[in-house]
């Protein structure tokens, strides 16, 4: 493993989709993966693969791998110089049938450009509709715990930086409880490119252990009209996050990427209502005030 | 009127927000606007007011004059140096609840600087779920009216810049049969303040009789499940248009405006599908195959 290729990498990548959509299927009972081979004219592509399910009313699983010149905008935008790169990647988006289930987000990437530079990024985070406490202490403890087995800074660090990302700033609210994000990580600090990537699979490994769990948990729950409406609405936010403030959508939007493949993370259907209000003292009403930065979900009781 | 002030022009779009909330009240039959008042910390504020009726399942009519310090994210933006700014104007969209009526927009606005600079900007547009040319045709026709009372040009130019303006880039299709858009209409070419705001008020005054005309048209044609899903899926383009590109959305939403007005364009429910087809030769396919720049509505037959 001394000398991790970008191959090694990509195949990786390609083994973690498949896994999880294999987990997924099962989990769900009834959806299979349908999937879209694509190809990039400026060189690679990928396979994106969508599912309707009885519990995943809507998801997406993506793989891809491209290369080619380095577009201006991609290095204006990440101010590096080089003449080709090459970047792949995972990347996930799951929107439950159930408003108890919570939306799960999940990406792993890496990237290479032609004078030798590489770094990976990534992030889980997960958006509850309604969020109970015990579900956000199991899910960050996941991470807490892949994170403890790389650096033991890399939980703390990437759960704030996920707080600071997943926020919709218009709103003042967090997209939902958050979870870790994390980008340009390379061999800063001595931190060797294994152990960098060593990190990054067990965060794509964490994902289906800890989706599994949260639909274990709540997918039984019945559930009202007034509460599907409630997700129509948090449905409505996620899409908010996703046009206006995610910059990995907003990059491919504006680059002339694979629009179905970027948009996969759109709600299946989502609701605006002006100005919705919570009633005093519900679900719904708790779900907005804990929807903050600096929340220590490990400690919650 | 050879000393038309900011006042004047406030008080006439006042009075344009009362008229047109008056003839969307009598057009729905039903519904009653309810009207939020609401100021603004550094000067000014507005009227919101929202619908929900038979025929318009979410409507916003918004009035706003606000004024204060110039935020220096206005000024880099639009490239002008002065301390004080004054905006006022009316903004409207409307989401029908048959699919056979078009959705409406349209905006009427005025901008000062202290440093004596003014100008007027605006537009109309229609976006159909299902385009029947002869309405387009009308509507057009409709503008172009208002347009040749004041300038042999207007309607030609501004055509065009509705065209370039409400076009979803990343779908490559117009958001719908465009109408006309303008900005920065000052005292270029000699033209006199009074003239412009001439303009400004008879396109604010076309917006009544243009979609009222529409919404007889079409409001008692009949409709199945599968065009209110074609309906869904248009407003999910709608979305994306005024979350991704719209300049006035984007702007409202980085700058700390007010959020429910701003986003009282939001449609009330949406829906988004994986690569969503349309069947050979079906009207929809029709409709995109009209969501293209420059089609000349005027002489379709």
């Amino acid at each position: 493993m001394d000398n991790l290729t970008r191959q090694d990498i990509e195949n990786e990548f390609r083994a973690l989709q498949d896994a999880i959509c294999t987990g997924l299927e099962e989990l769900d009972g009834e959806g299979k993966f349908h999937q879209d081979l694509w190809e990039r004219e400026e060189g690679g592509g990928g396979r994106t693969r969508v599912i309707q399910g009885k519990i995943i009313e809507k998801g997406g699983v993506n793989f891809s791998a491209v290369h080619g010149p380095l577009p201006s905008s991609i290095s204006s935008a990440l101010k590096i110089e080089a003449e080709e790169f090459y970047a792949t990647g995972v990347s996930i988006v799951l929107h439950p049938k159930n408003p108890h289930v919570p939306i799960i987000h999940m990406n792993v990437r890496y990237f290479e450009t032609s004078d030798g530079g590489y770094w990976f990024g990534g992030g889980i985070d997960v958006t509850p509709h309604y969020i109970y406490e015990e579900d956000a202490r199991f899910f960050h403890g996941l991470l807490k715990e892949a994170g403890d087995k790389w650096h033991p800074e890399y939980y703390k660090a990437h759960k704030k930086w996920a707080d600071d990302y997943f926020y919709i700033q218009h709103r003042k609210e967090t997209r939902g409880i958050g979870g870790i994000f994390f980008d340009r990580l390379s061999d800063q600090d001595g931190m060797k490119k294994e152990d960098r990537f060593g990190y990054v699979k067990d965060v794509g490994n964490t994902f289906l252990p800890a989706y599994k769990e949260l639909v274990e948990r709540n997918v039984n729950k019945p559930y009202s009209d007034n509460e599907v409406e409630w997700q129509m609405h948090r449905r409505g936010r996620y899409v908010e996050f996703n046009l206006v403030w995610d910059k990995g959508t907003k990059f491919g939007l504006h680059t002339n990427g694979r629009i179905e493949s970027i948009l996969m993370s759109m709600p299946p259907l989502a609701q605006w209502s002006y100005n919705y209000q919570v009633k005093p003292n519900s679900p719904e009403e708790k779900t907005l005030g804990l929807l903050k930065k600096d929340i220590d979900w490990l400690s919650t009781t």
